[in-house]
C-alpha cells in the first residue's frame, strides 16, 4: 500500500477523499470496521484512508464505493473533485 | 507502484479507467508521452495505466485529470463508474 507524507498531499486531495468516504459511511450508520470488512480492506488501513494518510489505490476506491452502495465518481464529486 | 494481475482486475475496472484516460487524451490530441510528462508520471507507467495493467493510485488519477483539464470524477463517469 502506498505510503504518503502530508507533503505529497499538499493540495489536500486525499484528505477530502477520506472525508467524503467517512461522511457517506456515517450517513449509512456503518462503523469504520464494518466498512473495512465489507470492502475487504484492512481495518487499520481504512482508518488511514479516511484520514487522508494513505494514497489509496483506484481498485480500493472501487471496493469502498461498492461497500457504500455508490459509484467512485459520486465519492469524488462529494470530495469536490 | 502497485502491480496487479489480470485476476485482481477481474471486473475490468482498471481497463475501463485506462480506456477513459486514453480517450480523453486523444480528444485533446496529446501523445501518451506528453500526458505522462504533464502529469509527472513515468512514461512506461502511464502506458500501463492506460492499458489497465497497474492499480493506479488516487493521487495519480488526480494528476492525470489535471493534465487533461478535467476532474477525477469526470474520468470515472466516462469509465461508467
Amino acid at each position: 500500500m502506498a505510503r504518503i507524507s502530508a507533503a505529497s498531499d499538499k493540495d489536500g486531495d486525499l484528505t477530502r477523499l477520506g472525508a467524503a468516504i467517512r461522511a457517506r459511511r456515517k450517513s449509512l450508520m456503518l462503523s469504520q470496521e464494518a466498512l473495512a470488512d465489507a470492502a475487504q480492506i484492512d481495518r487499520a488501513h481504512m482508518g488511514k484512508i479516511e484520514r487522508g494518510e494513505r494514497n489509496v489505490t483506484f481498485l480500493n476506491v472501487v471496493r469502498i464505493a461498492k461497500a457504500l452502495s455508490c459509484k467512485p465518481s459520486e465519492i469524488a464529486i462529494d470530495a469536490g473533485m
